[in-house]
């Protein structure tokens, strides 16, 4: 009974949108550590931010920030930060969780949601990756459904909110909100077209194949997840005018026949999913209202007779928490809790 | 070569959000009409409309009202108005064009897309049914890649606008809209929860089965336009803070395997369809783009690896128009040819 180890911890890129919900979430998980150093660009460096009740000034990230010893580096400043500065962080012994795509799908970095492949932290090798936030909710219903009945193939539709696209993003679709009201035509700052009034097909760049990164992210990050490298996996992904909270209309086709109510208690005994599925009462997941939590809302479960085992589901989360800043905090309570263990 | 004849043709619902849309596209569509009369139920009757120019008074829709003699009834005036008077009408040796669900599945009804099955036209008993407006605009690709390589399965994930719920649906997202300029909640006044910033997986009523009636209406509508009515079809319907047009995400998985360049001509020959499909270019298929337009957009067009010879589409189309009004119109327009061909 030695006393509990306390950690240090960088916040890097504490000052983008996803990372002000990282202080956020960190504040309410109450993680054993006795010191955080929030970091940016040296264009944010210097800033002040409110965390845990006190002023924390932002420190600028160099390649000598973690020389003074840091257990974890929670990333969240983009693809190119983390591609540099990572493998810096890693070499000095710090235990980086990236929420950038850079390191997802490295062989040597393990894919993680807390839920559902939590073993898979223990391999590290001083980088873990936080999956995109489309993929990370619809892991947990198909993971209850992998482990139960085998899964033979998905087919994701999904419903993207803004803010899954930063600032820039959830004020083009706050400009459009308000020019419809008073008729001020505002330029658009991030999207390619009007995301009012209007379904945008193109999330993240197009591929030589015609889908989008966010696609092939999807169909890959599934695969690894999962841990079968051959699961046949489509998607189609959709910006919709919503602020917060992705939803997905996710059909799968399973290995082994089913009876629905036992398969909605497979849903229902999946750590991190809660069900809302009453639709004689207009219950079922919605994006305002899981909007501010952390845990997957599955509802709409119905049988798909279009095959021999198939079921339709709508899969709701609120993206920045549980598809980013949560999810990542959680790897980070889970590396904590094995380390304590050790 | 005699004289051309000249048809009398009633409006019934024209003072709906979808009957004014009628009276638009007839004006454009320039039938060979000498008469057209309006017709509404008694709240509405008496009230001038503006139409081809001049003023028309409503006319009350009684029993008698079509005893005068009328070629040609369009219908758009809901389920019960067209389960009374559809059939007075047509014995009156009219033909009714009904917008409302109440006779699609009936089997001595055809259920037609003019571009895809006016072959039907011929075997109308009185009563020709016009589709829902989600299952119209998937029928035209569909319909197109049944023809060339056969059609195993489909899978339909919809975002559906908000004036497919009409004047109502419509006032719902735009209070919404105004609300969070101004700060001032309004009541709802058709929808269970706001579909301003969220997505509602539930359009008409909820069944048993748990499938709402919209997703029913698709599977079965679309079996029986395309004449397969063991067609291995699914859906999951969603509304979407979108004010008009319709997009679908719809992945087909096909009999026959398929070059994808051949498969875009197959699409592209389509009549009714225009292919918008330039990734590189940020073309592809947009609400915004698509109101007020009679064709069915269609890109997104690409390679499902998750099965033998799949594919997935993005598909838009204005609702009230290629959904409803137009739709319509087209069939009075082919029966007519129909007729002057006779």
């Amino acid at each position: 009974m030695g006393v509990m180890k306390e950690y240090r911890v960088a916040v890097v890129g504490a000052t983008g949108m996803v990372g002000r919900t990282f202080l956020k979430v960190l504040e309410e998980y109450q993680l054993p550590v006795k010191e955080y150093v929030l970091m940016a660009s040296k264009r944010s460096a210097g800033s002040k931010m409110t965390f845990f009740g006190r002023e924390y000034e932002v420190q600028e990230l160099t390649q000598t920030s973690f020389d003074s010893g840091f257990d974890i580096a929670l990333f969240s400043a983009g693809g190119s930060t983390s591609a540099k500065f990572a493998p810096i962080a890693a070499a000095k012994g710090c235990v980086v969780i990236d929420n950038s795509s850079q390191w997802r799908m490295d062989p040597n970095v393990p894919l993680v949601v807390p839920q559902v492949n939590p073993q898979d932290i223990a391999w590290h090798n001083g980088i873990i990756a936080n999956p995109n936030c489309s993929t990370i909710q619809a892991m947990l219903p198909l993971k209850a459904l992998q482990e139960r009945y085998g899964i033979k193939r998905v087919v994701y539709s999904t419903y993207q909110a803004v803010s899954g696209a930063g600032r820039k993003g959830w004020d083009d679709l706050e400009n459009g909100v308000r020019g419809f009201v008073d008729g001020q035509e505002r330029p658009l700052e991030k999207f390619q077209h009007p995301i009012f009034n209007n379904c945008l097909p193109h999330i993240d760049v197009f591929q030589e194949n015609g889908y989008t990164k966010e696609e092939t992210k999807m169909i890959e990050e599934t695969r690894k997840i999962l841990g079968d490298p051959q699961m046949r996996v489509t998607a189609t992904t959709v910006r919709v005018p919503v602020f917060n909270s992705h939803s997905e209309s996710i059909n799968v086709e399973l290995e082994k026949p089913f009876e629905l109510p036992e398969l909605r208690e497979v849903l229902a005994r999946q750590d991190g999913i809660v069900i809302q599925d009453d639709p004689a009462k207009d219950v079922y997941p919605l994006a305002v209202n899981a909007t501010g939590h952390d845990e997957v809302f599955v509802g709409r479960i119905r049988r798909d007779e279009s095959v021999e085992s198939g079921v339709n589901l709508w899969v709701v989360a609120d993206n920045i928490r549980k598809g980013a800043a949560s999810n990542a905090v959680q790897i980070a309570q889970r590396l904590i809790a094995m380390w304590n263990q050790q």
